[in-house]
């Protein structure tokens, strides 16, 4: 990545200035975490999405029992021993067995009952032969040609002029699955795929844990409710809407705890309403820095207490992170304090609160992070001395929306737009964070 | 990939055993889509995920009046003219000016208001001077150190040292977006930044498609609900909770239309009602294949027609494509068959449906596909001949859920489990489709 080249600022530095690494923030968020929330029972068929608390086990095996793996007739392969094509054998065609019902009839000795793909195999049977190695004979009569289809009247009989194994086009019983196996294990997230294997076991419902409840307070006297009247020197809020899509996006319910202003007892009082309520995290924006009437570091005080406030990382400073007092022996909610620019704001979310967000419902410590990939730059940036920065990019891309890649497998990005920390279009628009390292 | 080498299948030859090629299957589905479904005007705070079908124009500028970059005092920048170390000047500070609220007065010459950062400047003032760069002063005493921060009791005077140049420390209206301006094109998926811009300039509501309504209708005399009694030969319905699962993943809103028995009849019956009732899409799962019980063809036949039914891809086939006729002078609904088969049901889907959907949505032609990659497999594999193979494949990942790649650059892959069309575990766990060409 082409970046003006910044001094190594070594971690005795960092330490010296009073700022913590991306990597030592993150592991000192996740360490707070000692399990995901708790677990409810759904429906497989609204579980998308949702992880896995207990591991899905089939309760049945697939097939249920031996079926057919072709359109044919089943037969008992002992009545086709020694036949060849000098030496057919004719069947007498008793009945058939459609898909989803049982035969009315066994097969014995002589005599074969059509089959549909996927049917039952019959009692008596131990083969099925393809309708295509079969010829309709009238009993007693010559055979006619070799049958094209399984459709249209029965025939009398059927003649076959090879030997047909024992086992012959037979998915045999649990040759998928075998009842009581573990087909999904706990810790994985319901795809469309994973929703259907769930199904197709029979499981209708699924243990997975319960979403986490993440709160989201704006805070500033100058923030106003988006479409209303701003008044002489109101804005309207850009962060709690953000956050609350990208709490929903990262797997969590939002609680929307509205815009409070620039004073202590009402930012106390709200995050009180929300830590009773039960919430697993609070997210408030704004109010973290050292200005006249930040009070959000004083709220998480008053109502837990905070770890850690100062991280080496562009756009994202100020941060806040804190554990509330617990409410009747659960476990305290995870405060988090983000930047009131919105820019600063979504990418402290991104890179602290969504693994927070994704360890609490479940997935794997080797799950909470996006996919990585190498990418070049083609502009020039510049960024400060010994931070880790995380510039706005989007990907060239062909025609077919394929991301392009130079000689050395690197996706072609460019720059989003200003990397001004208030430039909210630039992320808006952007693929991909940058991330430019400390070095 | 190592893969089987097969002999290239040409498009001729293709052609002459009624084969179609995957792309020529997807243009064909895309070609029958004029332009997206209907639009409809939704709060910006519920449109995460959804299409723009309207730019969103800024109603305000942002800032939308030149505010304070810095907590200082707001001053007129002619008071500083000539001022130095050793020429410094002292300003009464006549109150001051929070966030959110308009000054109670105007600063007028030789006077100064502490201000906060984000607050609107006041009348008067053309520049703002950062509290670090202000020494507290009792008028006619001796200034004292430089302010530290912009707390506490205001002082009656501020000594400067420096010339202030007229703008300094103001962010000017519109320097971020210009009232009447785009902030965001039609076509954009509201993503998090994106509802943080369009709320931030205080977009309250957006033009979005409406989700796309497609009903999904199981088949198969045999096909029962999961978790419901199977009888002697059922076997729980894995298909339909696939589909609805993938078509709410790809943006659509499903309407479940249940299990149908092997009955044209029957399912003629569901499919006019899901038309009746306006659905975008049909998606009918089993009974596409030539056996004797297969009437999804038929139905499609007998409520519009059918386009074309044969594709050259591993898993896949068989599957059909074709146009509802129209209610009311609306767009017929499209109709998918799909196979049978669960994993081919769902490699089926992704190839033609969510295509069709996410282009029903509002995306562009160029933002249908998922992103892919190049990959390199580490065990053998083999294909049929000229049919496009779809591999069910796992990335292989370092600790912290990256994906390793070879020197090339490529995607270290592995089977997800066993390739049979049929083996719905390997599906469910995969992170990719590996394509193999035709050749």
């Amino acid at each position: 990545m082409t970046a003006t080249k910044a001094p190594h600022l070594e971690h005795d530095e960092r330490a010296r200035v009073g700022l913590m690494s991306v990597d030592e923030a993150l592991a000192s968020v996740l360490r707070s975490i000692d399990a995901p929330v708790g677990t409810e029972e759904v429906p497989v068929a609204e579980a998308l999405g949702r992880v896995l608390a207990e591991p899905v086990i089939a309760p049945i095996s697939l097939p249920p029992w031996d079926n057919s793996a072709m359109d044919g007739y089943a037969i008992r392969a002992a009545d086709t021993e020694g036949v060849g094509p000098e030496r057919p054998v004719v069947l007498q065609v008793i009945g058939e067995v459609r898909a989803g019902s049982r035969a009315a009839s066994s097969v014995r000795e002589g005599t074969a009952l059509r089959i549909a793909t996927g049917a039952r195999i019959p009692p008596g049977a131990d083969a099925v032969v393809p309708v295509e190695n079969t010829y309709p004979s009238e009993l007693g009569t010559l055979a006619g040609p070799a049958s094209r289809d399984a459709a249209g009247p029965l025939p009398t009989g059927i003649e076959l002029r090879a030997a047909v194994p024992v086992g012959g086009s037979i998915r045999s019983s649990g040759s998928d699955v075998q009842g009581g196996a573990a087909v999904l294990e706990a810790g994985v997230v319901l795809t469309p795929p994973a929703v259907a294997l769930a199904s197709g076991v029979g499981a209708a419902r699924v243990t997975v844990y319960r979403r986490p409840l993440v709160a989201v307070l704006a805070t500033g006297d100058e923030v106003r409710e988006p479409g209303s009247d701003l008044g002489p020197a109101g804005i309207p809020d850009a962060n709690r809407p953000g956050l609350v899509a990208a709490v929903r996006a990262a797997g969590g319910e939002a609680v929307d705890l509205g815009i409070a202003a620039d004073d202590l007892e009402e930012v106390v009082s709200r995050l009180r309403q929300a830590i009773d309520q039960g919430v697993d995290v609070v997210i408030v924006s704004g109010g973290v820095s050292v200005g006249p009437y930040d009070v959000v570091k004083a709220a998480f005080d008053d109502v837990g207490h905070i770890e850690m406030w100062r991280v080496a990382v562009q756009p994202g400073k100020p941060f806040a992170f804190g554990v509330a007092n617990s409410v009747e022996g659960a476990r305290g909610a995870l405060l988090f304090g983000l930047p009131g620019n919105p820019v600063s704001s979504l990418v402290t979310f991104e890179l602290f609160v969504r693994p927070a967000i994704r360890r609490l419902a479940g997935l794997a410590r080797d799950h909470l992070l996006r996919p990585t990939d190498r990418a070049v730059l083609s502009e020039p940036a510049s960024k400060s001395h010994g931070r880790r920065t995380f510039l706005r990019v989007r990907a060239v891309r062909d025609e077919k929306g394929t991301p392009a890649r130079d000689a050395a497998g690197r996706v072609r990005v460019r720059l989003a737009g200003g990397q001004g920390s208030h430039v909210l279009s630039a992320i808006a628009i952007a693929d991909a964070l940058a991330v430019v390292p400390e070095e």
